[in-house]
């Protein structure tokens, strides 16, 4: 079975470039003596996670609490939820736990900190929680000098089933940079954040040992990971055309792409239609701003190979993409039902439409292996 | 169960609002004695299905194979897959016709009609089969002028085993108008090319019972479908912010929205964030250009009444979507775990995000019915 034989759209994975994305984070962090916690809202795969545990990976991340349930039906138990959790979810989360898993789940307010500590008492659940800081994207997060910070870290310490894990936060904003430079200070700013909170915690007698910090760009370019103990990054897994213009990685590390079959074609009018649009795709445009423009997505040869690199999704449909094949030889001649793989703009958006990868290696087209993977809520 | 209940974020269908919209479908397309096929790739639901047919509708149209097995299991047999098949999808559309589906398969080009006509008689498979005809949206269909059109209907008269049905086009362009008079001129453009082209196949000799048309605008605004034998539309049916901005239908008219839960909150610097970001709601903003802006999606009470108008998502992350509370006091004062309803952009986007609808009615919060829906490829 090779990459010709597949129905399209479907979700391509170069196991090449995933191991060699995994390996570069685990060396990048080692100096640092810091732990890499992998999110896994990105791959939402029991067989990636299971390559980044056997390179020493501490545990994993999830977006979700059914990406939870299903790492922990695959033999994951050391599972982090870094969204802050309400109480409408308790129950949920709490069958994770008797179910065996070590959820950590994450409180940015004094009010549900104390719902937590009630309901995880009267249920006679123990959950490991963390207090979220905003390290300055202000998006969820306590801020370390609002005594409500503390009060929140009191009321799961005295809690007679909530063990008070530590600090954690995510320098979302690190996105909007547009150079390493820039995600340099904002990887400053994190981990000072982060560090500055946990003192704050221990200062008032409070248990903090841990300091969770993370996103691809600032696990990437930080430079000091000091007082830190855990790293979060995701996307890093598979890289994307955002991340390419972030400069976390190039156009030859992404390894993840969409396969798709051209339905029709104009060469009169120097435009070709594939299987692949908005949906396969997804339509996220959101950091795009590179040159030239990768619209939705940068075209590959079925190898993986580069073509021109002007060859890129220049609208999309439901299930339709256009292509403009100006100037690219190989396209303008291209007959219907030749295949195309497609870079992703971003790798977490595109990959959640799909339940599985078909995974190959390098410029091979033999589809080595197919991986399940979750979806949805 | 209430939508107090549920696991957010989820997807929820007001039945009142998608009756309404179907009836008046209906009834605006009946003085013109033409057929409804309606589009399932929005819904991708059989109930929702079955509705349109209690109501007199011919037929569905799918956007993919797998939306065909899906409605061809649940019962419907008449389905219509408007988008040009290639020859490594026959072995799949075969099996579908096998099965016991009457399939409607549409071509462009003189090559796949030829190696359609080949594979039909070679699998003794009975495939229907439509010529689509480029109106003005010049993204897939014949020019009615280009004498590849009559040949590839010659092919397929000849064949033992392909049967013409007629000609086929989508005025996808209609999204392009930004008033109904725009898509006024614009339905015109896609009856009278659908029509002229249905007469050259006749001229030329050949069968043509079926001129097959449609897009929610068009089929909306059109003023004439004289020589239309069926109109094809979707996402009438649920109605989103985009349709509200074309004026095909009204804030009160769409059907679909997100259940969400808010989960963080910072009343002192005007925000909320809720559990649905770019994956619950989409992260579609291709054609919002609408004042004021809707973001990600407007933000209704959870019995589905209006909040104030500017009330809507204006970030979204993956799993996360911030609102600003700024100058509505109801939002600035919601607790954590209050629950509101986001009305999306794009209602074909976001549903497909889901597995299943929650079914309420008009501004009441119990759950009638849960109805599947199928997704993915």
């Amino acid at each position: 079975m090779t990459l010709n034989d597949l129905e399209t759209p479907a979700l391509v994975l170069d196991l090449d470039r995933l191991e060699a994305n995994l390996d570069g984070m685990v060396q990048s962090l080692q100096p640092h003596g810091v732990a890499l916690r992998p999110h896994l809202k990105t791959a939402k795969s029991a067989t990636v996670a299971r390559l980044t545990r056997d390179r020493g990976a501490r545990g994993i991340a999830v977006a979700t609490l059914k990406e939870a349930e299903y790492f922990l039906e695959n033999g994951f138990t050391d599972i982090q939820y870094p969204v802050c959790i309400v109480p409408s979810k308790f129950d949920r989360a709490a069958r994770l736990i008797r179910n065996g898993a070590q959820l950590e789940v994450i409180v940015d307010s004094l009010e549900v900190a104390r719902s937590l500590a009630r309901y995880a008492a009267d249920q006679r659940v123990a959950f490991r929680v963390y207090l979220e800081v905003d390290c300055g994207e202000h998006r969820t997060g306590f801020s370390a000098a609002d005594p409500a910070f503390v009060g929140a870290g009191e009321t799961l310490r005295d809690g007679s089933h909530t063990d008070l894990r530590g600090v954690l936060t995510h320098a979302g904003h690190a996105y909007s940079c547009t150079d390493p430079h820039g995600v340099r200070a904002v990887a400053d700013e994190e981990r000072q954040a982060a560090v500055i909170a946990a003192n704050v915690l221990r200062t008032a007698g409070l248990p903090c040992p841990e300091v969770s910090i993370g996103s691809t760009p600032t696990a990437r370019f930080g430079e000091s990971f000091e007082g830190v103990t855990e790293v979060r990054a995701g996307v890093f897994l598979f890289g994307d055309l955002f991340q390419a213009g972030l400069g976390t990685c190039g156009h030859d590390d992404i390894a993840v792409s969409v396969l798709a079959s051209t339905i029709s074609r104009h060469p009169e009018e120097h435009r070709l239609v594939i299987d692949a649009g908005g949906l396969a795709l997804s339509k996220d445009r959101s950091r795009v701003e590179s040159a030239p423009d990768s619209g939705y997505g940068r075209i590959l040869r079925i190898d993986g190979t580069a073509l021109a690199p002007t060859a890129h999704v220049a609208e999309v449909h439901q299930e339709h993409g256009e292509i403009s094949t100006r100037g690219i030889p190989e396209l303008q001649d291209a007959p219907i039902g030749s295949r195309l793989r497609i870079l992703p703009n971003h790798a977490c958006m595109t990959a959640a439409m799909y339940d599985r990868y078909h995974v190959v290696r390098g410029t091979g087209t033999e589809i080595l292996a197919e991986w399940d993977k979750t979806t949805g809520w």
